[in-house]
């Protein structure tokens, strides 16, 4: 049976919304959902990055983040032919354990405990697939990383790309 | 560069004094390093399993294990040759997390966060050699497994054993 390695932000969970809200909050902004970009943070402004760890390191943060359209749908039909993981870099954000362990018991109750990994550099990963938003999962990954595309990754090219549940239902099944 | 990817509890973590006095204590019973089996626990005694479980679910439980002698110093000469993961159980007891990865952070400062991996079922980590206690472990894992000896093991054969750090020195370097 082949193995697919599902990331959580982005993919399963849905980050953005919150993060979005909870940046033009605290910074009294308005910005869009496609005019918010943390991955250019690092470059562009990296004390606003400081500061939005802090945000995130809130142990409450992940616990409420909404669910991916038909990600709870298409990863029941999925189980039935491949072996699901949920690979997670929580430890950039430590804090996160907690909440995220809840939050996948509470809408994918049907994935074990031993199939989640939280992690950081992904290339310790051993799946034939890796369902990722983040391409810097990809580069020395052992099997075939799949993009699912969010704000930051429009101009990433050299990937199969996905832009919702139902085109990995398509792929995969 | 090889990866080695390194188990926590037994094989960094002195885990079995600390389970042993728990055990102790809390079973009155004066039970000896050797005597203490909990492999064996869910054929025989799978009560006392459920009970054990909620002692090691203490959340400061695995605060203050010590730390197997030499580890350190073989990890960091290690760490020059090899790429090092910590590859822990974590899933098992999730009201550990935040204990082990401050213990890590304690112990192994200069292992980076994202070189650790909480998991469960240890065939989705990707590594050249795997140092555990437990050979359930190396059932599927896709490079070599290096059996830790501990008292629960005694009786496995098929894989390189080592004794103690001391060993795994004398092995890898």
């Amino acid at each position: 049976m082949k193995r697919i390695a599902i990331d959580m932000d982005e993919v399963i969970a849905d980050f953005h919304p919150k993060m979005l809200a909870t940046w033009n909050a605290h910074f009294s902004q308005q910005l869009t959902l496609d005019e918010l970009n943390l991955f250019n943070l690092h470059q562009d402004d990296p004390d606003k990055l400081v500061e939005i760890f802090e945000l995130v390191g809130d142990p409450t943060f992940f616990a409420d983040l909404g669910v991916i359209a038909d990600s709870q749908r298409v990863i029941a039909r999925l189980s039935e032919h491949y072996e699901i993981f949920i690979t997670t870099a929580a430890m950039e954000v430590p804090t996160s354990f907690n909440a995220k362990f809840q939050w996948l018991k509470q809408h994918f109750p049907a994935i074990k405990p031993s199939n989640i990994v939280f992690c950081g550099n992904k290339s310790i990963i051993n799946a034939d697939y890796m369902i990722d938003d983040n391409v810097i999962n990809f580069a020395n990954f052992c099997g075939e990383g799949i993009l699912y595309s969010a704000p930051h990754n429009r101009h990433v090219t050299g990937y199969r790309r996905v832009e919702n549940w139902q085109e990995i239902e398509t792929l995969l099944l």
